[in-house]
């Protein structure tokens, strides 16, 4: 190694350590499933109002107390949880294990992304809906407020790679950055994603390196 | 940026072009078990003798026809194949979330290496059988013939780190690399990492990175 190479080389690693950490608190979704206002009627009764059970951690959203059976071909699970408050489209989200006990394959897809997605059967208290679209396995996505975009120089819709630690540690690749004044920090991922890597909820993943980019940066 | 650096940024990008790539055939294990010749008799009655299902891709490995039931404290889990032939001490391997649904928490550990590891019920249609060690979540490692760590660079004991492609793509860190000459090139994970990088049996990884080294290589 010639002297100038071994310079650039330092120079890389000191600009690496003295750069702000990018931290991000990680969260596990377990399956759920979020309900239009016609659906909840058909599964809890005409007029029924979801009850709100605790707040999640993205603002105005909330885990209620209602549940429901996923029916799928192969098998069923239950006590899925519903999350509130109900919206435009009933959507199913899954992991891909979840998928093989329902006997159905979900495609992996961005919250709201639908179209042409799985069919599956919900079966509530007071009645059942077959969707033939709406079953999906969410794509791991990190939530975060424009300050946080600013700080972290991303943008919404650009794709980043995210580190976590530890004896099972992972990188992930492809991660949507989703930014909003409504959002929160938070990295989102799946029970499969959560084991793989032996996550705890709250534990800290970092950006090591931006993928694609959706705009040109000012840097 | 100045000439220089440009230089040397493209001779690596060329010599990391030209390189061969590392890559290797990844497996995912679903939950199963290794039985000692003990734990046979007393599973599947005394003098009992494995039958063979198929071979594994392991030389002299098979997966039997023999089930067993796994019960922990909160569930119970059926239809575990049996691996063969018999072996010194019975290890139950399962991933995460099986530990979930048993409610035992799986140490990660290599296999082989049970001291002090979980406990679980195993039932056969002869007997049961509870064991206070044994029960593991198989930590992701890749078996190599020999000659495949000389043309690696790689030795037994090393730790690497493998890219899996995709819309779901992730780096795994910390695989420990295994070498004999009775091994074949294959990368085993569970079924929650294969879920989690939506790995098909059979697609390849690469090896991007050795993260530590058991011993000085030559080179």
């Amino acid at each position: 190694m010639d002297k100038e190479k071994i310079r650039v080389l330092v120079e890389e690693i000191v600009k690496a350590t003295l750069k702000q950490p990018k931290q991000i608190p990680i969260a596990a979704s377990n399956r759920h499933i979020h309900l239009s206002p016609e659906h909840v009627d058909r599964l809890f009764g005409k007029g029924h109002q979801l009850n709100k059970l605790k707040d999640l951690s993205q603002p105005n959203q909330f885990a209620a107390k209602e549940t429901v059976t996923l029916i799928g071909p192969k098998g069923k699970i239950q006590n899925v949880r519903v999350l509130g408050p109900a919206r435009g489209s009933t959507q199913v989200e899954v992991s891909l294990f979840d998928g093989f006990t329902l006997g159905v394959k979900p495609p992996i897809r961005n919250s709201g992304d639908i179209k042409g997605s799985g069919a599956i059967t919900i079966q509530g208290p007071r009645g059942q809906v077959t969707i033939n679209e709406g079953l999906i396995c969410a794509a791991r996505h990190i939530h975060m407020h424009t300050s946080d975009g600013e700080s972290f120089g991303v943008s919404d819709g650009d794709r980043v790679q995210v580190r976590v630690e530890g004896e099972r540690g992972v990188i992930f690749s492809n991660v949507l950055i989703r930014v909003s004044p409504k959002y929160k920090l938070e990295m989102h991922i799946d029970i499969d994603e959560a084991n793989a890597a032996n996550i705890k909820n709250g534990q800290l993943g970092e950006i090591v390196a931006i993928e694609s980019r959706v705009q040109v940066s000012g840097g």
